[in-house]
């Protein structure tokens, strides 16, 4: 077999990575459990039409077939890889709506797979970190207070392992929707297709595609343009924006519901998470099923990445007739946030294995008490390995050295007159070396387990 | 939408179940990460004729196709969905071989899929957990010993949550090969494949297969079978090998090497784990690539289920043709000893959310108030849910109920002079409710987080 060679889209990493990617998810892990949410995972295949169900053809779905159909499965129903975490959480809700207590608080952290043009941070296989709130016929407004709190807190958590600090985007349909119903635009859609290219085409070019695909008057693409200009992280906002609506005698209330909401989220999120949370009236979301607070999030200083984390408000998660499941929940893209991590160098594992200690080994007929060590120190919490050949010490002690492994320990030897000496370990970073009993010795806490810490 | 029905072969658990299956990957994890293993994980898909190299169609591998096709990328590569974490394990160390430091301990806990008919404990989306040990151009002996003790350790971790104790059955394929070779048999894949059908269909029939599909004479035959019949967990066992070996003329260099090999392994975990390993000479495992020690493992009291953690050393896990890595390696069945945990009733979770505490909602007025409560804790590190609304107090104790969540936090209320009284906390399993700070209150350590315990 050749040298293999990576696949575009697919990304691996090394040992090192993997420890830092592995503190991301424990981190966020940690945040929504501290909240209470329930962690589930979904199986990664969904029948295609479940797929496709709100025309997702963008997607890129990852279809399945076996090599070796049985005869008479043909009629199995055609799967694919699930392209995001909502469709299998909302058919899973359906699935167990008889035996999950409602409002329901998810996590789900797993891999999602789009066929897409592979780019900077756009990947074919990646991990996304979601949380969900999902109530049985209603769901009230401060769940969407509460859900991008709790993702500024996971979020923040990173930053002392280098994570720039993140801007929490958010907006809210019903106020976009009352304002443009307010001043004649009934293509609600079709206004906020054309808001959402604001950052990639600029002003004027939206401006003309109001005109031209949303059938708007110059003055009304104006006030689009206005409304869409509007930023601000406190309760000022909220006025700036009914002035606006105002002066075009636009006022609906629609747009006060939203405004009212909006502003709550300003509010508590300026005392529960200062200058995260950034009221922008140009995040629209493409997605048409949000219905209130959409969410957008960008690492301060690496904006062009793209969002980190996204979600909103929707009246029907999931529906099976009888019953509506609204929702409200946000994504994180994991691996967007680790490969930025690993790429600009930002954060780093202090050692490439778990090992704090290694072992020597005198010699291969003395392994036993090396083991014996490990495991002693295995008891108390220690990792450990031994070393995996009696060579000469300092060889024992570059292969420690190679992985960041801190100690090397050193099992007592008989000396000629039998007598066992000391144990001693040696810090390879100090060259420290000292006498140490196996069932008491302990590192610095520190140097316990491999630390993710910002890259100097 | 119709309420969905599950998928055979690809379970799902209920979030107690969650909690469930999350102790045993943390279990397994830190076990792993205590022996100093690291962790990675690979892509879910790799080029179809790696998936085939070793001749596993037996596997049933999904295959993927893009709904989309984009023009001119039909060319790229086939990619199917892994089976195991064996062949993905193989073609990383390759890829990676410049960048890892050799012998390279890593574990591995993802999911893997193979399209076969599903039944009791066999599924077509299922969780790995592998440990391997690979060296560059050699691996010694010890790490065959080392491997399955590492297991008997992270699997032995489990019996505290009513994990059944397991049996690790080891054998040695030069013992095997030596031996068959020594009585004049030389189709010794042909006689593994027999032999591991004794299991099955019993000696009269595999004798009978061992004449007529390997040209055995009966005495071989007799003495294939003889072979297969010794078992003990003590070295006593390769004395009674060798006896037989002997009593045939069939003493080889290569029986007297595995035996060595067999007897050390028997020794050391009759010193490290007592009881758990046990040498079994009919153990054959299917794939050939294996060259030295092989291991299944079973559950006593539920060996019908078949093997839960099985794997061996190979001489080639890899060779790009200028270097070869040898490996030794076991990989657990997570989702069979999971699903096996639930459904037999032998373990479950304490409560169904993460949540310690709910905090009680006064009105919806007073909500600030109540999350307030619920920070000062979290900032503690207790997980805290805050009420869904501000329902009379006996429907916010029955959500906390519903869940297994053990404490509701009533925030003080302002009274009629509007001095706000102090803050209670019920129990409320037990109904004591007593006055508390958010600053300083902390529960029990065993309500702290939801635990795993044995069904009574």
């Amino acid at each position: 077999m050749a040298k293999p060679t990576p696949l575009s889209g697919f990304p691996e990493w090394l040992p090192d990575g993997r420890i830092v990617e592995q503190h991301v998810l424990d981190t966020l892990r940690h945040t929504f459990e501290l909240h209470g949410f329930a962690g589930i995972e979904t199986r990664a295949v969904e029948p295609l039409d479940q797929l496709l169900r709100k025309g997702e053809t963008s997607k890129e779905v990852y279809l399945l077939s076996r090599l070796q159909e049985e005869p008479g499965q043909g009629s199995d129903k055609q799967l694919g890889l699930h392209f995001d975490l909502t469709v299998p959480f909302a058919r899973y809700v359906l699935e167990n709506s008889g035996r999950i207590a409602f409002p329901f608080r998810r996590y789900q952290i797993q891999k999602v797979w789009r066929g897409e043009r592979p780019q900077e941070g756009r990947f074919r296989e990646f991990v996304q970190a979601d949380i969900d709130i999902v109530g049985a016929g209603e769901l009230p407004y401060h769940f969407e207070v509460e859900a991008p709190l709790v993702m500024a807190e996971a979020l923040g958590a990173l930053r002392e392992i280098g994570l720039p600090p993140v801007r929490i985007l958010v907006n809210n349909r019903k106020v976009a929707e009352g304002f443009y119903r307010g001043i004649g635009l009934e293509d609600v859609e079709g206004v906020l297709r054309q808001i959402d290219k604001l950052d990639k085409i600029g002003p004027e070019k939206v401006s003309e595609l109001l005109v031209t695909e949303c059938g708007a008057t110059e003055d009304q693409a104006k006030a689009c343009l206005a409304l869409a200009a509007i930023s601000g992280s406190d309760v000022g906002v909220v006025a700036e924006v009914r002035a606006l609506a105002e002066s075009h005698g636009a006022v609906t209330e629609l747009l006060e519901t939203g405004l009212t909401e909006l502003g709550a989220l300003v509010e508590a999120a300026a005392r529960r998470a200062p200058g995260v949370v950034v009221a922008d009236l140009k995040i629209a979301r493409g997605l048409d099923y949000y219905t209130g607070s959409v969410y957008e999030t960008v690492l301060v200083g690496h904006e062009q990445l793209g969002s980190v984390c996204s979600g909103g408000r929707y009246d029907t998660l999931a529906s099976d007739g009888k019953n509506t499941y609204p929702g409200v929940g946000l994504s994180i893209g994991v691996s967007r946030l680790v490969s930025r991590l690993l790429s600009a160098g930002l954060a780093e594992a202090t050692r490439s294995v778990p090992s704090a200690v290694l072992v020597a080994v005198v010699s291969e007929e003395r392994r036993a008490a090396s083991d014996a060590v490990a495991s002693a120190l295995r008891a108390r919490g220690i990792p450990v390995e031994v070393a995996p050949s009696a060579a000469k010490f300092g060889k024992q002690i570059k292969y420690a050295d190679r992985r960041g492994i801190p100690f090397v320990w050193f099992p007592g030897a008989p000396g000629e007159d039998g007598t066992v000496g000391p144990d001693q370990v040696k810090d390879i970073r100090s060259g420290d070396q000292v006498d140490a009993e196996a069932a008491t010795w302990q590192p610095p806490s520190g140097d316990l387990w491999p630390r993710v810490v910002p890259r100097g």
